[in-house]
């Protein structure tokens, strides 16, 4: 991402194909002793090492050691997908002691034109079906269209086990790039600071990191110019094979204006 | 309702509430016993009983015992409100048969405005919560702002088990008066004939009876007046407390147009 | 019960039954403002309120406020009895903060004789049913014909999420009285003292208090004499109606000896 | 298996990790066109693929295509382990028509010494979760030391949507040689004939079928000599590792007698 300044791996992918090929090759070779593999320990451990390693390794040219390592989970919780990433979470967080994993659940709160009404209920069951998965999530992300009122908010807090400042509702925005500035107004550096002992001084010196994507956002609002790009592939029915691409060329427009 | 021409009573209301009262009236009375009252049997039972008595009294004019009765369940699935509802009608369809009884499950495909996918997630979970409680739905109606795709139409009747003829996307109309036709165009009646053994001879006698469902949704389309009316009581923050007034206000403004 | 010294009202059994009754006879006295009466909020609350009700009437000659209450939840995780029950302690665990509420969950650990091996896997589905419905267990208590192995132990521990002086395995003992004193050496006074903030000073003072136990269970184990007795009555097929009569016989028998 | 007279090959083992290793080698062979691989649906239709194939290899000396066969799904319904091979029947069910696939689940009903009352809760929940997966159970196979009573058959039966006919009790027999004649007394073999539309003529030649089994069971129950034999190998701790072995001594021991 061009404001972190951060380099990414091949293996800062990781997919259920990957695992299992290693997982596999690994039993190849007797390293299971002539047990079968199985979902639960194989593959959940070789998820665990996998993040444990990639979580070490450098991404900028400081060379340091990353102090966090986000992980996006894709999918629905309660897709079998998703299952042994979330079990290998699970166990995970126990390992490494609270202070050191935070679960944020990302959820759609959809809101029917005809009656106007923010529904809860999809949202309250995908967290209750994550607690039942053993991941309780500490910071609750809800995506809306409009902003969400003071009721809804206080339903789903109360349905959730979640505090106030665990809670954000990020409506429809100008566009992407305000979103990193909206959560920062809405305290979740400091939440994150304090829940992962991060001794981030707050205010001043964030607000300073802050400037570029405010920057950034304030220029998307003003985009002057609109071109057309043809991309000729082999698998151009599929939206997402060539996202790389059209997202660099989204970023060159941008930079251009 | 106008074009129904039917008169409901005051136990075709059925509540949490009458029948809890109706159960410990009951056992005081000693009619179980010295048991202690239990949602299973004694809410159960006392449902079905009083479904079974209601859908047996005659509701038009010609006092004639009606040949179905449509029950609304409302709450969402997997609330604590509606269990004790769904475990009756679980227990119901077996005592009946499967010709007597049919399950409708009515769901909100949301589209965010974002991305402009519809989302069928929600709808998945709560028939797999509906199929877990026992109850198979036999028709599901999707709600959307707008008509929903082919490759929806499939991933929802593949995963909810239901071929196309159980199938029905309702999209926003102009009027909810205009659903019923919308319903009858896509074969529910047809369905719901085959289904129910009804023995309705399709077509021609029921275009007949849907005339003036399409007169009405053919007079709110154009409406030519507007009228304010102030309404004074109790408990008007409650929005529903007075719908049958407004409701009535609705339907009388319609009649003159 | 006898070496408790206490003295229970009849408040402080409640049920389904009573507490509808309560909220019915509410609403009619029009308390709820014209709302319908619905499981949440209104019999939760209803649930809460007597809790506190009667966690605060004095059991002993001493007419001291009781320290600590304890409620046994009857029924089985996932029941439609229960429902209205776990939602009102889910609640109330928010309310009345984290050291003032703990929750113990006793299972049954079969062993099928044919393989002789404890199944796990019917305790690991009720507590993340549990935990679903928002409650997580601090203490569980695993009941067996025969004490639980280490790796079974540690099984459990790590799905259900507790450290190994949470779980408490429960083999078969010689009688029922011999459970508390079982408990106590295994730790669960010092753990609920912790957990609830209760500043006892253990060992010394504890052991003395268990002293009437330990004579109880001894005195079972060497009974002397075995008595017939007939019972009349209207329920007897009905094996819990005379619970108490039966219980206060045994009591008498072990009395005597 | 001796009576049954058939030759399993190596495909007739299906595993996690055969599945995914045939996946992942099609998808390195660009098989899939680009798409990222995911459970659902490579690893589904892998595992549909695979069984329709092994179905109807000859396994006998006949060279005939089997007209039957069985699956059996390892582990408990809700592991992620059985996950995708539940999906995969779910979508299995729908291809091939009703009348040719039948689900049977077998359960534990554990019998606590101390109540003596058998506990029908788990399979209720294991049923329950299996239907929300989209599987309905056709015969429901009950494990208990000793036979269950009536009114548990007929909570069972409530509770699980299944008839008396599907319903069979196996309480610990004098050897698992016992089984198949016990099942076909109960009934079981006119029901598959009848659910799968086998067209077998019941009593008589099944009578005959049975015959060597009687017989085998016959001769378990007066074995005469007992030897101990050694084993060696590398994985011996593991109990699973030489079964093959182990099973091949006892059933040349039960045929010297």
């Amino acid at each position: 991402m061009m404001f972190l300044n951060i380099t990414l791996h091949r293996q800062n992918n990781i997919t259920t194909g990957k695992i299992y090929k290693q997982v596999i090759d690994r039993e190849r070779h007797g390293d299971y002793l002539g047990k079968t593999v199985q979902v639960v320990p194989h593959i959940t451990d070789a998820i665990q090492e996998w993040i444990e390693k990639v979580a070490q390794k450098p991404i900028s040219e400081t060379g340091k050691t990353p102090e966090v390592c986000i992980i996006e989970l894709g999918g629905i919780v309660g897709d079998i997908e998703s299952m042994a990433f979330i079990e290998a979470f699970r166990q995970f967080q126990f390992r490494v002691k609270r202070e050191n994993f935070c679960v944020a659940h990302v959820s759609l709160i959809p809101q029917p034109r005809t009656t106007g009404e923010h529904k809860t209920k999809p949202t309250q069951s995908l967290v209750c079906e994550l607690r039942e998965l053993g991941l309780s999530p500490d910071i609750i992300v809800c995506r809306s269209e409009k902003p969400i009122g003071q009721s809804v908010k206080e339903m789903i807090s109360n349905f959730c086990h979640v505090a106030p400042q665990q809670f954000i509702s990020i409506p429809d925005l100008e566009s992407v790039y305000e979103v990193p500035v909206f959560m920062e107004n809405h305290g979740m550096a400091e939440y994150l600071s304090h829940r992962l002992h991060l001794g981030i001084t707050p205010l001043a010196p964030m607000r300073k990191y802050m400037k570029p994507w405010i920057c950034l956002g304030e220029k998307m609002r003003h985009l002057k110019y609109e071109v057309m790009v043809a991309i000729v592939g082999k698998y151009t029915r599929l939206e997402d094979s060539y996202t790389s691409i059209t997202k660099a060329l989204h970023h060159a427009g941008n930079k251009i204006g």
